[in-house]
């Protein structure tokens, strides 16, 4: 299939074909079960199901579980699968191996972070984070500072004074690295080094960023961070987050949060708190096996694949569907809220209008499957690992449709879909 | 198969096949896959897999996630997963459906439910439990009172003053209602109401409990209650744990960590955390959906099931254990913890032996699969929906074989084992 395009903003030679062709990265879409006839642009919200997944839960279920029973928490090395799997994510954001453990939920790990960093700035006062940013972060940090009282202060900034907020006694500044909603992205380095010259520390929530956009943590010289592992790493609903602090932070942390697997000597069975040394105190409780061992082979797609190539690709993808936007879907109020030429910016594309939701509706009925956030909102996920450029062609041709058609007019198009 | 006896203790008619035979919850052993020729007395940790998991999960993954994608959300009510699970549970520890959600690890649901009830108390200083309650209890109690600062005491008291040490200044006494240990069992009613009586909520742990023993938790005027699902539930390794809350604390607590999960519309994507009317202000972030549908299937079990067979069928089970050891074992050095003639006991049996970590491997090495505890606790689970008597006949037998042909001096018997 060869699209060619009479465009305004597209180069008019620009070839889906030939783009699919020389993609570094095609042989990837294999690697994943996706539905026949569906272009899923939801990625950002739940990653497809990857195709080693079955059997490798199978195995866990019958023969770890179902066989060795209470024996596989040795012979299976379950209880070292926080660390393992945390060293293998290390890989894609830049973070030392022993930095990263996977445990709980992003709002559980995003606690425990603040925590960290809160308790070790005890003379300051402020929580601050962004207006707009992700509700459960808002909400995590907002029942902490109530948990710890009047020495403890929440603040929302708009983006723009961000940096100006922090003052001497700010504590930790929490920050979405990817917005889930415009896909704008700080620039890391800068905001922690701002951030940081006036004492504060940074927490990032890596949640939009983590397997879409080149993240170096050390690099940016990053405190702390947390993130999903169920958008762009595919690690199936609801599955484990992870937690980093830079090793500078280990010995003097305190996640709140405690249990027992954080324990320096959990079978000892002692009956005072001692943490681990390192990067095991951020655990609290069992950890969910199932959930690791799906997300361990949802890992595997991203062995050898260069994040640097993933970038590029996401970027072009993005691109492509802005530009095909502008060409084609111009004249029925669209507004694109993410920059075609800025590339600081994660791995959706935002579009706006004010029938939003209908519109998102109509295209789900063609098996477009994007998402809406209120009040206006269509996001759509472009993930390198497994779409290609046609889709994209497809995805905004559909868009196109729909709205020459009126098709969003025409029916019942049912209730706002509860997506994250 | 019939085993005859002429006992000390024992009933020297006794006759397992016949016991078997006539067992009311012996059909309930086929409903899963249990390895051969293995005696699993491992249950109290780490529940053996029910034999329609396999199914169910390949369901989830390959059509709920795999084709539905992120529809699934809505289309298959993962939404609802934590209410629909807790109604389930509460069938099983006489709550209300309401009053319980599934969530987060049994830690986490500590914490929370600490939280919960110490913010009803903020006049109280100390939360109270026992020394030597179960590790990861404490240590949230103790990392909860850390991080509430100087306002909050934590006080660890021996089990036969803990009534005593519930005062003016107690705001909260959590216990585990059955001890992971020497299996002793709490007058949930009488500790209650005496806590309640000093103005002190009662958080209980269940982890022990559900599914083992009768709890009635609304008879006994029950604040908070948390517990696993992992051991007697069977709902596999790091499986979600629950929470309960009294209905009429609703209104009122404040679990302390929040997130969007428990906002009262978590999409709207509203700035300010207002939480959800009941229960669901208990759940933070986005719940694990393998995790859960793999609880759902494992819950089947219990349909139809009468808690008061399962908890009469238990003490027999452990009665019968205790008997044939006081018979068969004597004279060997082991101490019966759990009392034989105190029905004060939950569904394991401990037996403390100055070389039980190495009798314990040697009973591995036989099939006999129990645990350790240190510093010499041997335990035994005794688990009514697949356990016969008959296991426990030759599960004692082959105790007496080991203590007599002195099996665990022979070799050099591996390290200590890492469960839960």
């Amino acid at each position: 299939m060869t699209h060619k395009m009479a465009a305004l903003s597209v180069d008019p030679d620009v070839d889906v074909s030939e783009m699919d062709r020389t993609d570094p990265l095609r042989h990837l879409r294999a690697s994943f079960d996706l539905p026949a006839d569906t272009i899923y642009l939801c990625g950002n919200s739940l990653g497809p199901l990857p195709g080693n997944v079955g059997a490798r839960l199978a195995d866990v279920v019958q023969r770890q579980w179902g066989e060795s029973l209470i024996r596989s928490w040795n012979a299976h090395s379950w209880f070292a699968m926080p660390e393992r799997l945390g060293a293998r994510l290390a890989t894609l954001i830049g973070a030392q191996a022993h930095e990263v453990t996977v445990a709980d939920s992003t709002s559980v790990n995003l606690f425990k972070a603040a925590c960290c960093a809160r308790g070790l700035r005890p003379q300051r006062r402020r929580i601050v984070t962004e207006t707009g940013n992700f509700p459960t972060d808002a909400y995590v940090l907002q029942g902490l500072a109530q948990l710890l009282g009047p020495g403890t202060e929440y603040l929302a900034v708009e983006r723009d004074r961000i940096l100006d907020a922090v003052d001497a006694d700010t504590a930790v500044l929490v920050l979405t690295h990817v917005h889930y909603k415009d896909c704008a992205m700080f620039d890391m380095a800068e905001v922690t080094r701002r951030a940081q010259a006036r004492g504060a520390l940074v927490v990032w929530d890596l949640s939009h960023s983590v397997g879409a956009v080149c993240v170096d943590l050390n690099a940016c010289n990053a405190d702390f961070a947390v993130g999903c592992t169920y958008k762009y790493l595919n690690g199936g609903p609801g599955a484990p987050a992870f937690i980093f602090a830079a090793e500078r932070h280990h010995a003097a942390m305190n996640p709140g949060l405690v249990g027992w697997w954080g324990h320096e000597q959990p079978f000892d069975f002692a009956e005072g708190y001692s943490p681990a040394a390192g990067m095991r105190r951020t655990l609290s409780g069992t950890g969910p096996i199932l959930g690791f061992a799906t997300l361990d082979a949802a890992l595997d797609i991203f062995d050898g694949v260069d994040m640097a190539a993933v970038r590029a690709k996401s970027l072009r993808l993005s691109s492509l569907f802005l530009d095909l936007v502008a060409e084609k879907c111009a004249g029925f109020g669209l507004r694109a809220i993410t920059a075609r030429d800025n590339p600081q910016r994660g791995s959706h594309v935002a579009l706006a209008h004010a029938d939003g939701f209908a519109i998102m509706q109509a295209l789900i009925r063609r098996n477009v499957i994007g998402d809406f956030r209120a009040p206006d909102v269509m996001r759509f996920g472009l993930t390198p690992l497994y779409l290609r450029y046609r889709d994209v062609w497809d995805a905004v041709e559909a868009l196109s449709q729909v709205l020459r058609h009126g098709e969003w007019k025409s029916a019942e198009l049912g209730r706002r879909a509860r997506v994250t």
